[in-house]
């Protein structure tokens, strides 16, 4: 194990362990009257039993969960009484076997913490390693929560480019190399936010080469790896523009895993990666329920702050997540995941098959001009290019570039000198119209990285210049809507773009 | 309404509403098509309807619940979603009617937002209002885990003296007057964190006379007072040391109401009370639910920060609890926690008998040399005074200080010139010799406020000398346990004071 001490902030090295712990294990002593705990009685719990009915992962049937059963007495008032912190244990074991079974850590020293959502996750991560004023480096276009979280404690972005395959080594290396001298007396930054697959917004997923790419930089430079991965288990396989095969579902749990892009802890020789697991994706967000993978050192010091910040997640969503996984076994909650991922793979091609029925798609090397990466696809109108993407191998999301060169509204507005950032102006005056005419995109500015007051302008962020990104969301809508949404757009741009 | 504004720090400063906030309008109008929202898709929820047996506050019968009933079409689903942050509205509705009858706020203007347990509500207001280096008052003997929370964050106790209505008014007023005196450079306090009825570990309970007071010190020093009670409605009768009536049972919810103390809401008419209310001790702590009532500025920003660092508390502990309120009725809730507050009672009532079987029980008069509140019973051993407490009339604790004037170990302790502590020295001898004799209570140094490196001993803290503190709680052990455990301490007594 290396040393990691230096990455915790002053509040995490100020944290010691209550001396309410030393007392719990003397209330264990045979024969002990214990009149130490404060606990209320849980005969005056007003909630007895519980049932559930829930889905099976292989059949249409329902299956009734009981959580009022099980080897220990009515395990359900154990749900309902104060926890430890940590979790409960079998849960808890339950990922981690878990955990094994998927990402095989090379590092066989890690343990696991159970959170209430990667929303919270991240905010006690930011709080465990950041002081105020330091840089966290993220990709180019990152998740606006977890932006907000950061940039009231005082904190700044260093983006890093990207491309197909997520956060480029380039870019990344040239960013720490040059810190010094571009950022002289802020302190090089210690910890990297991703989310490695199905990238929020970008929707694109980082492969296994440039993981080992990135991950050795990160030896290099000494920074801490914090993965938040919600979208892992919705990877699915690459759109096919002219589909020859019919999508073979009948793929077995094995093969489903194997074409998984690995975890950054497949690499991690060093426990310098902090993983953060959610169910919000793959059961439901309401449960508020997660965990941390990472090693001892941090999950210690996440469990003292735990204790003091929010306690263990709700008692219900354990009982409800450790009933349903047992129940289905490790085996039916991957046959889940992969019906889940199939599910979401539909509503990816969905909404392309809804850009083809309005634009021509065309691959990215046809339009040299436009700098996009090969994987790229061009949504083209009348032949002039009118925004490209990366049909997205992960989670829900579509992010587009519009290519404003050929649009007459864009060129007025970037001739005229009163203006600070035209491209700015055209996506706000875009995004009205698409509105005007009853269909809603997010607008790419959410996503841009906060690296202070004076970098807000495209110019100033060192941005493309002359186009602008829109967020398509293909996770919510039926396919007859995406039908309409996307008609809508086309007649946006038949009228901005004059064709 | 005043002015608020400066209490908050600067990271609660730096907030802003989120920019998806906007587009959530934008999402509500007639026949928008919304590819903007980013949410996991509700048919591929594997939950679908749950049914819970709960007690009944008035039969002995149990009644079900069924949390997929409801006018809109299976309201689970929607617990099953992401939240607004705030919680569902319903219940925030129900709670704000519940806030209106019970503690009729002074401020007609107040909000309520839901948050994940008190622990996590406390951490939240901290990082609202306090910066690092600042001091918090609070009572004489306060929460550790309140206190674990603040001290990483660089954050000290500014203790007030307490008698048995909780702190007292000329403490926090010559604590306050004092201030820059005493600490010339440091910041006068101005958040005030108070467990005001059935007080954690004291059991003492502030009555309205003193609650006035000390609101208008408050007042007068712009100090935001922080009421967490969880043990509100854990209010009972005085101790009759020679019961001469049965205890009466049969008091209507009008009558129980008006038994209680008031909130501090009651008093508040400036908005600087925010009042953290939990349905951990009420119904179960696993729920991990409570709720912000405060003036909307606060809770505005409380919201804020909630969106970022925890979202919404769990789906089904919010479907659980919204659903047990309303089958219930607020008559019924108020029926269910009248009996509450009788066993909890009954339990107290167990452990001062159990103290009578052992000792012989006084009032504090007959031992005017030891300088207690008339309210105070002193456990006296074949004539010497032992320990004496103020019987608690709320919440599930007996704040015990042994005078140790009168003990030969304690007597060689203070003898011993090399020892900086013969009072903490004698405490720890003590807690042995109980662990030996296998009861096991909770040492009162767990409560003492943290004022810095170098106040931690006995005379240090400006503590009264020679008497140490030890905390009984009567909420989990039935009434034999209790029995076993202060005969056991009898003995222990016996031997350490040579009787």
């Amino acid at each position: 194990m290396i040393y990691l001490n230096h990455h915790l902030n002053i509040a995490s090295r100020s944290r010691h362990p209550s001396p309410l712990k030393k007392i719990i294990q003397f209330m264990a002593m045979d024969d002990m009257v214990s009149l130490a705990g404060g606990l209320p009685h849980p005969s005056l719990f007003p909630l007895h039993t519980s049932t559930i009915t829930a889905s099976s992962p292989c059949t249409k049937h329902q299956i009734k969960l009981d959580l009022s059963a099980g080897k220990a007495e009515n395990p359900f008032a154990s749900f309902l009484q104060y926890g430890s912190g940590a979790g409960n244990a079998q849960l808890r074991q339950w990922c981690r076997d878990f955990t094994q079974h998927i990402h095989r850590p090379l590092c066989e020293s890690f343990d696991i913490l159970l959170h209430p959502g990667n929303t919270n996750a991240w905010s006690k991560v930011v709080n465990l390693l950041c002081e105020r004023g330091e840089y966290i480096l993220c990709e180019e276009f990152t998740y606006p929560s977890a932006q907000a979280c950061w940039i009231p404690l005082g904190n700044y972005a260093a983006p890093v480019a990207m491309d197909a395959q997520g956060i480029r080594d380039d870019s990344l290396e040239s960013t720490l190399a040059g810190w010094e001298l571009n950022h002289p007396g802020i302190q090089r930054p210690h910890v990297l936010y991703l989310v490695s697959v199905g990238s929020n917004p970008t929707g694109v997923t980082m492969g296994v080469e440039r993981r080992r790419k990135i991950y050795e930089i990160c030896v290099r430079y000494d920074i801490i790896i914090v993965e938040d991965d919600p979208y892992f288990f919705l990877q699915f396989p690459e759109y096919e523009l002219n589909p020859k095969t019919i999508n073979d579902t009948s793929t077995s749990n094995e093969q489903f895993l194997a074409s998984l892009a690995p975890s950054f802890l497949q690499i991690d020789y060093q426990g310098r990666v902090i993983r953060l697991e959610s169910f919000s994706k793959t059961l439901a967000p309401g449960l508020r329920l997660g965990y941390f993978i990472a090693h001892p050192f941090f999950i210690q010091r996440l469990l003292l702050a735990t204790e003091v910040e929010t306690q263990d997640p709700s008692g219900l969503s354990q009982a409800v997540v450790l009933s349903l996984l047992q129940t289905w076994g490790m085996d039916g909650y991957l046959t889940w995941l992969r019906n889940l991922r199939h599910e979401y793979q539909a509503r990816r091609d969905w909404m392309i098959r809804a850009f083809q029925h309005e634009f021509t798609l065309v691959p990215g090397s046809q339009h040299p001009d436009l700098d996009v990466a090969d994987s790229t696809l061009v949504a083209v109108l009348d032949a002039v290019p009118i925004f490209s993407f990366v049909p997205p191998t992960g989670g829900m999301f579509i992010w587009a570039q519009f290519h404003l060169h050929a649009n007459p509204t864009f060129q007025r507005l970037r001739n005229d000198q009163s203006l600070e950032d035209p491209e700015k102006c055209f996506a706000d005056y875009f995004w009205e119209m698409l509105v005007e005419e009853r269909v809603l995109l997010t607008p790419g500015s959410y996503y841009h990285p906060w690296q202070g007051e004076d970098k807000v302008t495209t110019q100033a962020r060192g941005a493309k210049p002359a186009v602008t990104n829109f967020r398509f969301s293909f996770s919510m809508t039926t396919r007859e809507e995406m039908k309409r949404g996307i008609a809508r757009l086309a007649k946006v741009v038949r009228a901005s773009w004059e064709l």
